[in-house]
């Protein structure tokens, strides 16, 4: 039966890898490289540091697989989501067939952690009940989340608190901000849009990468200087990947 | 000024380190090992041969810090963990001051990850608010919740969907489970207490680790198998370290 590794990489920097993702890598000999167009070239090319620097099997294999582009934001986001992860099952359905031995070992090199905001393992998934005869193994990695927390040098939750993960879309359909969220994939900038009473936020960009920008303070304060900091980045480098955390800043921390 | 590196070491197991940990263990040279009391002997151990493994320094010296006991649960929970990490951080000051030259780098090692349910930030946090010059730097590790839905093979949200990441204490006084949440520091049981309506359970104990268990299903059914599992390992090994993920079965995964 073919194997899949999902390894997770980090968010960013080559030394996020754990030794088990480290010792995944020599186990597979075909990896899958997702290719979501030009503007992600930069990122390819740490996730292509990462495998010279780890892989030491000659005859390791790189196939790139182009990712079809998701449809705009329809009215319902799942539906949306869910047909193109349809599309790139099919997509991948082919090339594992093609590429993979049947006994082989491939693997997936994912940013940050597979298991959180993360399609590719319902991709597998999808395959698998599908019919294809596919097992597969995850190996965590850290995710932004906590590259986030460390890098600001808090804790992500307060003394016996919950911590809320969550996205920009459900952020801004929120009636109350939880007292402690993280938010991820929010491409609108809607900490910029919610009202910012009693607010900290604890920023990142480009997480454990040289270009790594950190802004926090008080979100009333600093949400237009984190605009700014995040429109120029992305303008200059094509792409941008961020997080953040929001805490009321009412609570002890 | 005194540098303090508090390195995350995973769930259990020495390969969930990383690179970055890895390189950690090798720039201090004092390794402060908080000592529980003899029930978390093998935790111990595990964390002693992560150091053999991974410590190349030959003057590389470890200082067993006696944690002092938190009183029982008072009503005032809060209040009794700030003045636990009081006592806690009394001990360290002394201990950091004792044993850790001027300009010394010393490492604190922190199971799963320092930024999610570990005092270690918060008491570095208070020597330095009392005055003591201290510098520390956290390393990431995969936190607990990572391994547990690694192991379990699911991804952690639903698409587009948020996570909450809580406590036992919190989940037993929660009005409604939300759809996806993860429970952390549950001695109590309190997921055989709640309303296991509509619930599917993801249970794993000693993640990473030889002795790892996992068992998932319906809450209303696998409770119980749960509670046997946890009282007859906690009982032969001394000590019990595990997580759950409550998924409301309704929504699509």
């Amino acid at each position: 039966m073919r194997k899949i590794l999902l390894i997770g990489m980090g968010p960013g920097g080559a030394d996020f890898l754990t030794m088990q993702a480290i010792e995944a890598l020599d186990r597979a000999r075909v990896f899958f490289l997702p290719d979501k167009g030009a503007e992600k070239a930069e990122l390819r090319e740490v996730r292509e540091q990462i495998c010279r620097r780890y892989i030491t099997q000659p005859d390791a294999r790189f196939v790139t697989v182009d990712i079809p582009q998701r449809d705009a934001a329809a009215d319902d986001y799942r539906a949306t989501v869910d047909d193109w992860h349809a599309r790139i099952a099919a997509r991948y359905r082919q090339i594992l067939i093609d590429e993979l031995p049947e006994d082989g070992c491939g693997a997936f090199l994912v940013w940050g952690d597979p298991t959180l905001y993360d399609s590719s393992l319902r991709i597998l998934d999808r395959l698998r009940a599908d019919g294809l005869p596919i097992d597969y193994e995850i190996i965590p990695g850290i995710s932004a989340v906590q590259a986030l927390a460390a890098r600001h040098r808090i804790a992500l939750n307060r003394i016996g608190e919950s911590v809320v993960i969550t996205t920009g879309r459900k952020l801004g359909a929120a009636r109350r901000v939880a007292d402690d969220t993280v938010v991820m994939l929010d491409g609108d900038e809607t900490f910029a849009k919610i009202d910012p009473t009693g607010l900290d936020i604890y920023w990142g960009a480009y997480l454990g990468m040289k270009d790594e920008i950190l802004i926090a303070g008080r979100l009333a304060d600093v949400a237009s200087a984190i605009q700014r900091a995040r429109r120029e980045a992305r303008e200059s480098k094509g792409w941008i990947m961020d997080a953040y955390l929001l805490r009321r800043a009412d609570g002890d921390v």
